[in-house]
């Protein structure tokens, strides 16, 4: 149990990842999540199906499983799910290379918010599954649709006909608010090293948010929610009318 | 020097915070910030002014002072400028309550990068002199105006003219899209608790990001970088024409 949290590679051998606390266990039964084992120093948890296994530990025991100093009452195991094989239709956003967990959970968590309909995971991104971006996600984690994919399945995309561009932040680029984002995909790369040549090759546009001059680029997350709501915008003021 | 990046009290007792790594020593010489230490491994930085006093020490006293594991080689601490006495005309984003320092460091960030003019800071929010604010805002902590200012501060905002918007989820809220941004102040709350109640009292309106509906509200640090760009993107626009 301890180790679904602290180790990426046993989390895939096992299939299993591991989750923090109330408000993500209610998320996680509601959105039927597949709950493989429950611990708790406190009550059963509600809602909970007769076949989850619940364990009552001591919080000694409950401290040590956690990634958390201080857990709350419920430390639980979940299945991952099953890749889809591809990527739906629908705005997509690509994120190479961002290794802060924090920033893939806020970028899932945005994503729901704004119906994006896949986050794309590409060139060694942070496991999605990490502790730190599942509490991030502040249960996206469980909503979101996302494809960890290598760069084949990148040029897919292409073949598909999902117009793909490039955030960048040179000065010879098409402003996010001028660029045609439906069905299309806007590729993010670490804040360090950007894109990669590779990936920045498969793309058909550069596209930037514009800033002051002379300013710092944005923050990976930051950069993507404007980004999303970009794309957005439009369908949600539709769907609401 | 260690008790500078540990306990904000301390800070605010000396007028002084540390900051780590090359990369903020050379933003901050180039802001001209105060630097009152500087304590390196290796060798004396470039362009430092000669009356910054630097010590060279050993790596495992760089390890002890500075708040990260891996200290880079160089730690240094800088004076806090005076604070304003009132903040400047333009557009202004308030924050209140917000823990993470990490949001108060991203969120400065962003603020710089559209030209905000001035971040103000209320009811509680993390020390933006955090190590961990100062590493999230990349540098913007020495270049981007923010003010820590009381709700009778945020009142006096009001008597001045400014528009107070609330940042919320309900449903009666103006779409951000359709709020007058010009000379206009929007207060975020913390995610869990939202803004208080006084300070909803002094807000004129209420505007929201639009959502899906039943999607969790949006990363405070998110949001406001959706607000902000909001509120600049036209200036910024004819800036660059």
């Amino acid at each position: 149990m301890k180790k679904l949290g602290s180790d990426g590679e046993y989390r895939r051998s096992c299939g299993e990842y591991l989750c923090d606390g109330e408000k993500l266990l209610n998320e996680a039964v509601s959105c039927g999540v597949g709950i493989t084992a429950v611990f708790t120093c406190g009550r059963k948890p509600d809602g909970l199906p007769d076949s989850v296994p619940v364990y009552r530990v001591e919080r000694d025991i409950l401290e040590a499983v956690s990634p958390l100093k201080t857990p709350q009452d419920f430390v639980f195991s979940c299945a991952m799910p099953e890749q889809a094989g591809k990527a739906p239709e629908g705005f997509l956003i690509i994120l190479e290379g961002l290794q802060d967990p924090g920033n893939i959970g806020t970028i899932l968590r945005t994503a729901g918010a704004f119906g994006v309909a896949c986050v794309i995971l590409t060139g060694g991104c942070a496991d999605p599954y990490n502790p730190k971006a599942i509490r991030a996600s502040m249960g996206a984690i469980y909503r979101q649709p996302f494809l960890i994919m290598d760069r084949d399945g990148i040029a897919g995309l292409k073949e598909r006909g999902v117009r793909l561009y490039a955030a960048a932040v040179d000065e010879n680029c098409t402003d996010v608010r001028d660029a045609e984002l439906n069905n299309a995909a806007v590729a993010i790369g670490s804040e360090g090293r950007g894109l990669t040549e590779e990936l920045l090759k498969l793309c058909d546009e550069k596209i930037k948010i514009p800033m002051l001059e002379n300013t710092e680029s944005l923050n990976a997350a930051a950069a993507a929610a404007i980004i999303m709501w970009e794309a957005t915008k439009k369908l949600i003021q539709s769907a609401a009318q």
